[in-house]
């Protein structure tokens, strides 16, 4: 059996347990009416399951290939992106005014999950061009968005985001890429850029880098830093893709998993770039396609989790081992954990996207704040969700799952970046508990808010649930409380298990929530939740709270392994 | 850095926190002391470190391959074998009737650890000839003895274990392979068996299966299998290997890892086999083999764990992002649960290891009753620590880590294996749960006592960490209490979180006694595991005594995604 895109899942969250009837009734969103957003799903579903599922292997067995210093996509990645474009699915939250279609986020996160469960490393390919298309819709000139944006939206080019260099990674403000003006409003843009996805291909005409260089008076550090748009091809008069701009395809990188997905090294020789946004405010505009993009990958777990266990059932269920080994009550616990992960994983993921719709069609600070606070989740459990849901996978199939054949394993190989790019789930953390606590712990509170309203809502009818729920909302409140007590430094060395027991608790509140307003497999399902999964908020919480001083205390030498007298 | 053969923290933990002086102190071991422990280790970790650990991405590059029907080794890996066979590491623990050198299993099992971090796909085969060798002394007549044992001892044969079938996996009783009495005392065998570990190779001059097959008279299940020895090359009557016995190497799997180790499909079409033990009892030798090759594969994961830990320390040693990363809290949160893990995992692993050798050595049934409860849980949370460290030191080194070259990601793909082969996890803990609660809890709750006792010797000098311990150990008390009352399904629908809390609790055991007995460095990593690692057994223990019914109430179609009205 093959992937089955989730979109009766995908529909009931919409539809019950994320405010997607609040977005449908704001003027921006108002045509993304319940048939609209069901006939959008389906079609997307259709295209995942049949067009784009099937290319999976491909990529896998041939990767993509550097060929006299131009990119060859794996077999049948042209046709597979050229279907994605062809039905529009890139520019679905794109501005119509630039041929976008102007629907919500959560309609288009939710088609990324499906698209990126069907095919990863193709899907990264519309993810990236996306958010550049965001950030030039947010921060370019008017002549820069009327170039670009009709062709990113129609997919006949593609976009790519350059930050990371050899001695910058998570500090982007390292970096020592150049920018030069050239006189003409252009500028001259050198120095090498590592890990650009989709950095050259062949499945469109163009690709624009969106590179992040400093500028002969850019200031040190992330401040001095600005964006600039640098074609592979220079658009000529007529905005066709002309001559080859001074850049180069340095290599290719040999990769544990996305073989399908080109991740080049890029060498920009003063390559003619146009600026994006404002002098030394690039980082700001990168922010843009990030926060997008962050979103994006935290449903690519969730896809790829979903992928991962449809695999694992199909091959329970044909098993025998005395008798099916679905039946084996172990066997049972992983599928049954792993189903109600990824319910909480998507319904966290599409109740982030609703708050992004909210606050862009409402201008409501709250949605802002709830869309920041829920974003570093959403990346963070969705990747985690989607590498342990894989890792199950691997495990359910026993021997088979380790032979590369079975498929499963892929899985397991490409979903493993998730948690690393876009900035490591550690980075998330850290910006849950600096950042997005800064506010004094408001939209948190807010939603602790939620949860407990929830589960007193949930008391008539789930007591012994809602008071598990509730518990352990409590006890996250607690935990935030003492956590905006302690300095930054002390925060971050429980961040990770502080992200993890939020999203716990997040997840139990939509399971709980799918108990009330759902039939009788959601009750059941919200059981498991909230007696298995929800239960690990305590040792998660512990450790969020352990004196960050004794990590301090423990040398270095210890870890390394040499202990002293 | 390479690999560094942790000597140091092995001879501590035989030292000063399992056993191992009583070990010594017994006349089967008396040669054993503290100077000969000594030297050992020292010249394994030589051989581990400068040999062996140079080897390990040789074979990842370059696979085992399948050339005119006989697998072509990894190069080096012959040398590899060679050195390890001629240090005399392979029957370290065997007889020193047939040349074994007679050491106890907690040696054999801390050089074992070390020989797989430095390159775990040759190591296997090293650990299947022990498991073999173990076999043979326990089961097989004088005359196969005494023609076979010197020569796997002397690593100039090496030995398989041939279990698996198509449909014949977990399920070992499935089994179809036969075996025919040639009415000369040999019997012919046939069969396909799949993932057969090192099922071929050019690094020994002969090949030595040992096959499960049923007897025409044989019963249905694993009441009817027995066990024979069946050589690639028949010996002659000088003992050398002679002409080529009825079995072809079909093909090599192609996995996730350990690609140096060739994963073979045999076919025994009428091959000359000896049986070894009596009739329809082959389950019980292969046990004999399992049960030695379970521990082993335990230490596959902790060696595996602590080269991957190594090596992320090295890296967020040198580099830089503000400051080397290893400064960083959430680098240094990820770096210390490591080594306290692999430190809680060593010393169940060597404490098991130790009740093994007491058992052998002073035939107390106390001793073998903990060899056997310790065995499960040092497969499973040796093997689990080995995936998690891995998976962290993966992560530790960012994008780097997905890319091959860094060599992050082998040990991921490599140690992925340990939780499925010689019975998977869930197997693991099914047997704790299972058989070894079979005593009514017995050996559990010894156990238990010894982990409470030495929290109320740590209570004066160590009264925090020592009250978390207590504290744990009497909820897991309470835990095991309650599981004694169910029945056996229901046992299973908890039984690997159950085993992960009780590891827990057994590792926090163990470094409240290195806080009590080591230096200062032992009390920060004592600190680090027991407000760390060990506050997660409260979550593992709600979810192993979560209501096993809800598995049941689940349906699969919900599991597939499908969910009714």
């Amino acid at each position: 059996m093959s992937f089955k895109a989730p979109v009766g899942q995908i529909e009931f969250i919409l539809g019950h347990i994320v405010p997607f009837a609040e977005v449908a009734a704001t003027d921006l969103y108002g045509e993304a009416t319940p048939e609209t957003a069901s006939a959008i799903l389906t079609e997307a579903g259709k295209l995942a399951s049949n067009v784009l599922a099937p290319l999976n292997a491909n990529g896998d067995h041939t990767p993509a290939r550097l060929e006299n210093g131009r990119v060859r996509s794996s077999p049948g990645y042209a046709e597979g992106f050229r279907a994605i474009a062809e039905g529009g699915w890139i520019g679905l939250a794109a501005n119509p005014e630039h041929g976008g279609m102007g629907l919500p986020q959560a309609l288009n996160m939710a088609v990324s999950e499906m698209m990126a469960g069907a095919c990863l490393a193709l899907q990264l390919n519309p993810l990236l061009t996306q958010g550049q298309i965001e950030a030039l819709e947010h921060h370019a000139s008017d002549e820069l968005k009327a170039l670009y944006l009709p062709r990113l939206i129609a997919g006949e080019w593609s976009g790519t985001m350059n930050l990371t260099e050899p001695g910058a990674g998570s500090d982007v403000g390292a970096l020592v890429s150049k920018a030069e003006p050239n006189g003409d409003g252009t500028y001259a843009v050198s120095g090498q850029k590592i890990f650009i996805t989709w950095g050259d291909s062949d499945v469109t005409e163009n690709v624009c880098h969106l590179v992040l260089a400093r500028l002969p008076d850019g200031a040190k550090g992330t401040r001095g830093i600005s964006l600039f748009m640098v074609p592979k091809l220079i658009p000529d008069a007529d905005g066709r893709p002309g001559v080859a701009n001074s850049l180069k395809v340095v290599s290719l990188e040999e990769k544990l998993g996305i073989h399908g997905s080109p991740t080049c090294v890029l060498s920009f020789e003063g390559a003619t770039g146009w600026l994006v946004g404002e002098e030394h405010k690039g980082m700001a505009a990168m922010f843009t396609m990030m926060n997008c993009a962050r979103l994006g990958v935290g449903m690519q777990g969730v896809g790829v989790a979903e992928a991962a266990l449809q695999k694992a059932v199909d091959y329970a269920t044909e098993r025998q081992q005395m008798g099916p080994i679905i039946r084996h009550p172990d066997v049972r616990r992983m599928l049954a954990c792993a189903r109600a992960e990824i319910f909480a994983a998507r319904a966290i993921g599409l109740a982030c996207a609703t708050a992004i719709d909210l606050s862009r069609a409402t201008g409501d600070a709250h949605h802002a704040a709830r869309a920041a606070f829920l974003t570093p989740i959403a990346k963070a459990y969705g990747t985690d969700t989607g590498c342990r849901v894989a890792d199950m996978a691997v495990q359910v199939h026993g021997g088979m799952g380790y032979v590369e054949e079975t498929g499963a394993a892929q899985y397991l190989r490409d979903v493993r970046i998730t948690p690393i790019y876009e900035g490591t789930n550690g980075i998330q953390a850290m910006d849950l508990v600096g950042r997005k606590l800064a506010d004094g712990g408001e939209a948190a509170m807010r939603l602790l808010d939620e949860v407990l309203d929830g589960a007193k809502t949930a008391q008539a009818d789930h007591g012994e649930l809602a008071n598990h729920v509730w518990q352990a909302a409590e006890t996250l409140r607690e935990a935030t409380q003492t956590l905006l007590e302690r300095d930054q430094q002390q925060r971050f060395a429980g961040a990770v298990p502080y992200l993890t027991a939020f999203a716990r608790v997040l997840g139990a509140h939509f399971h709980l929530r799918a108990a009330r307003v759902g039939g009788t497999d959601h009750v059941a399902l919200a059981r498991i939740h909230i007696t298995r999964v929800l239960p690990h908020y305590a040792g998660d919480l512990a450790e969020a709270l352990a004196e960050a001083g004794d990590l301090e205390a423990l040398s270095d030498s210890v870890m390394a392994g040499e202990f002293g007298a």
